[in-house]
């Protein structure tokens, strides 16, 4: 019989358009191994569910969306004590998909709620009940030109601007690169690294 | 008569679903200006043409899009000597509607080029005609704040890892805060700073 004292849910996205990626294996391995750590997983890919990125007019303003599939994103991420993120690269921010799912899903009075209940720009307060958010991300661009040229805002955009102002503290993350010319045993490399990096997160946090 | 010896063209891209934002009006009084120094002007505003900001699976292996709109939206692109975009600052990146248009507009073969005729981590040669691009952002966040805590990744996105790359030598960029709290006055004066801002950019690159 299995030991769990309860059962921690955890919410692995990924944002790919081909479910034959890198980026899928790396959702798929997230999974796996979050299903072994006997956490109630639920993997959410943007693109098989056909979600859509647009926020709308209402949304802006701080309404509640009337969108089924967005309000199902939102209620697992609010209930998730674990998210994993996968996404490539692009142009040093998440592609189109994936920065719909951060406009739509992380909402006021969901994932933050400003103490004067609207924004006129002072701090807010988290609501996620996340404990560890990973973020996987493949990259075409070496380390060095990554840090030099193009500063890297991929690492802000989810560390400081998303993830901290919603009340996750602790944001790990990790790039994989050269994608485009890795062999099939570097890529399998990288999967048990993925394994690794997910395991020692959550033997951390008990 | 106008003395024009040549049409110079802009272009002006807008990212907000209210028709009634500060956004807007930045967008719309660029145009305006734009047209007053001769340009031959296009303004397009994402959330009205209906933009599909996600990418296919074709496109991220460098395929030509079979998207009309998307397709205009390169050629405009690719014709333009000056660019002004307008979106909310959204999470230190755009929002998912302004993202798609980087994603998928600025596209292999239209706006850069890899020697090997494919991307293996090697650096690109930018194919914009682009002089100068101009990106307003608004924000609710304050200056120190967003600097510090937030790092403004916004800023690294355009102009180091999309403009500079795709042949952009010159970005201007300006944010405008706090805009939830803002007064009418207060907007009247940062659309002047607006108009006056394209109109030292045209003079000094002329």
């Amino acid at each position: 019989m299995k030991s769990h004292p309860h059962h921690r849910t955890a919410l692995v996205v990924v944002s790919h358009p081909d479910a034959a990626s890198f980026n899928h294996a790396i959702a798929r391995d997230s999974a796996a191994v979050l299903e072994a750590l006997e956490f109630t997983t639920h993997l959410c890919d943007l693109y098989a569910d056909s979600f859509d990125p647009v926020i709308t007019k209402g949304e802006v303003r701080g309404q509640r969306t009337g969108d089924q599939l967005t309000n199902m994103y939102i209620s697992l991420l609010a209930s998730a004590e674990l998210l994993v993120v996968v996404h490539p690269n692009c142009w040093g921010a998440p592609p189109a998909m994936m920065k719909g799912w951060m406009d739509r899903v992380f909402a006021e009075g969901s994932a933050y709620a400003f103490e004067k209940s609207c924004d006129q720009g002072d701090v807010p307060r988290g609501l996620l009940r996340i404990k560890t958010a990973l973020v996987f991300n493949t990259s075409n661009t070496g380390e060095e030109r990554e840090r030099v040229e193009f500063g890297d805002p991929l690492e802000r955009i989810w560390r400081d601007c998303l993830l901290q102002y919603c009340g996750v503290q602790r944001t790990i993350r990790r790039v994989f690169r050269i994608v485009a010319t890795s062999s099939l045993r570097h890529r399998e490399e990288w999967l048990r690294e993925v394994r690794q990096i997910i395991e020692d997160a959550v033997l951390k946090s008990d």
